[in-house]
């Protein structure tokens, strides 16, 4: 028996991820599910690929993650079940969504995908295949279903990835793009401590965005830098962030999702 | 043991829905609870009981189905609990939440008003029956007590019914009510697939609301038409929906609930 | 076996308190959580006191009440676990935020700062210790790890307190501070049922806040007012509460957190 590890752009507002949770408890009462987020971005598919390859490994070892960000349901876009070299199973549209969390995970084992229409519900909506086709197949993944059960084997080769630039990172300048925003403001960039380490920026940096420039302190944590100063650190999830302590940096920055933004080291005054 | 499937207007803000989750745990330790959405717009009884009906065949069979849209907590309003012939309970007020999701599982069998009060919680507030009074009750119903323990038996013709305006169907036209609107803005009317089909608009026709006129078509899903067109559909649960593709029909339209719409066939230009 | 209670400001945006869920799963697979509340306004301290110290008592005997409101994550405050004579567990923040629950249950018998590493998860983050602290040690004690293994004793003199003002009760007149806003708008006051009585004030009362003057009644529930009316009750956690009847007090008041309200006898007209 796996857990079942839930994510979605639902919400809360509406009935989607409860139905999806009732359709789970329906086909295998067993089975336990942890609702992770349903407050990713509306059809967000970036920021929700970085929400899941970050949390993966905090999961349940074996783990089903079922993950729905899917503007293009209805349409030609595959929906497909992923195993990971690490026995985590993933399930959900093929969009770019899943790829960078199973290739976390040591990489991509064996793709189907899922068109074996008998484990779906029936009849089949044309705009909720979350509840009619992904948590219906996880359900009976979790409940013991082997992977290729679930349809035709794909070339992994053929999965849709999602395009963010990666990082150019030299010596006292870094430049990357801003993938993920939380609640509280705080921006996480493209980039982990380690290529941070590496550009050599020092403390005392310049933050370059949409032609602006912010003075902004290297720290590892808000408290280093007084009420509403602009702080560069490593998030819990080890990506850069430039966060405002006690206020909030897609504000004060003018920040949004795929905004390429530059720290550099700050030049002698 | 029955599962309880529990809908709420209590938002997640505050910690209304999870003390009565909690009074569940307390009373029924072993009884399994789905949070189905407590998302539903505040005080609006005619939306919950739309999600209520729509959802309720999703649920796990023989379900307690606890749902708090009680905007006349502490007055006249009677507190009951119904079955239904599909043999679901419903626990909660008796303003026209719960009838249309028991008269789609078959009608009334047996219903209760909430007077055995050694089942509620003590002391009892005037202002939080959900905790009070149905959470306390449909936990034991859960748990395995009859439902005549809950209270005296109730003339089911005297249970209060939303008000909502049956459609009006002719050949090339429909005029029903907006009933419900989801997080993304698509807004879903009182009117099913069969109803739709019956008219005969054809695939492009004209949504009229508020006395304006919009071009929409009549399509499976969201992909047949382009980015901020209109279109309208039979959504996942059966019910007729004005969408806009990667927008806010909502918006567009400028619609809210209860609002009559108008679909009909586009005249020959 | 002890229930996990969990309270936070972490939102539902992000993935915080879903991860937060998933490292109790993987740590102590047998223990419940109930989510009590992620809607926390954040950092706000006072409120999450109120809201655990209300709620306790409705949570199962001997829970783990793991609470994390902490705007201070990564700087010098201790990380605490307490037990109240109640033999309920209390995890978190020592900023204030548990000492109004602890008290209200009997008092705090034993208090331990969380030094014992070896219990966190490793990396532990600079900020996100609900993640690799808090939720780790909690679902520690929930499956049965003493609580002396989770660190030093602390002297409980020596816990952070929230500063509220002390309601000043005369006969005729209260004053008091609003502590708690919930999503309606309903506005609680640091003030019990029974101080209210004590002050004799009458059913028709003048509400006196920001140097402007409202007239209210006081009554046992929403409905002995008419729409739009300025109720004062005593609401379903034993506060004095402002509230307008179907509309917001915090709007037609604007009150918000830690303003002073003084409640007094309407004076003959």
């Amino acid at each position: 028996m796996r857990t079942i590890c839930f994510y979605s752009d639902y919400g809360y507002q509406d009935d989607f991820a409860g139905t999806c949770r009732a359709i789970i408890k329906r086909l295998a009462p067993e089975v336990e599910v942890i609702d992770v987020t349903h407050g990713i971005a509306p059809q967000n598919v970036l920021g929700g690929a970085f929400v899941l390859r970050n949390t993966m490994h905090y999961m349940p070892d074996g783990a089903v993650h079922l993950a729905v960000v899917d503007p293009g349901v209805g349409g030609s876009r595959r929906a497909v079940a992923l195993r990971s070299a690490g026995d985590r199973l993933f399930v959900g549209p093929d969009n770019g969504l899943l790829v960078p969390a199973v290739e976390a995970d040591g990489g991509i084992t064996e793709g189907r995908e899922l068109t074996a229409q008998e484990l779906w519900l029936a009849p089949t909506s044309a705009t909720f295949h979350g509840r009619d086709i992904f948590a219906a197949v996880a359900a009976r993944l979790a409940a013991g279903l082997p992977l290729e059960r679930t349809g035709v084997e794909i070339d992994v080769g053929t999965l849709t990835r999602v395009g963010v630039p990666e990082p150019v990172v030299v010596r006292g300048s870094l430049r990357a793009a801003a993938v993920l925003v939380d609640q509280f403001g705080n921006v996480a960039l493209n980039l982990d401590g380690r290529q941070l380490a590496q550009a050599e920026l020092g403390e005392q940096i310049e933050v370059v965005c949409g032609g602006e420039r912010f003075l902004a302190t290297v720290a590892i944590s808000f408290q280093a830098v007084r009420s509403s100063d602009i702080v560069v650190l490593v998030d819990s999830y080890d990506q850069v962030a430039v966060c405002v302590n006690k206020g909030s940096a897609v504000e004060v920055l003018t920040l949004k999702v795929g905004d390429m933004v530059t720290l550099r080291r700050r030049p002698p005054s």
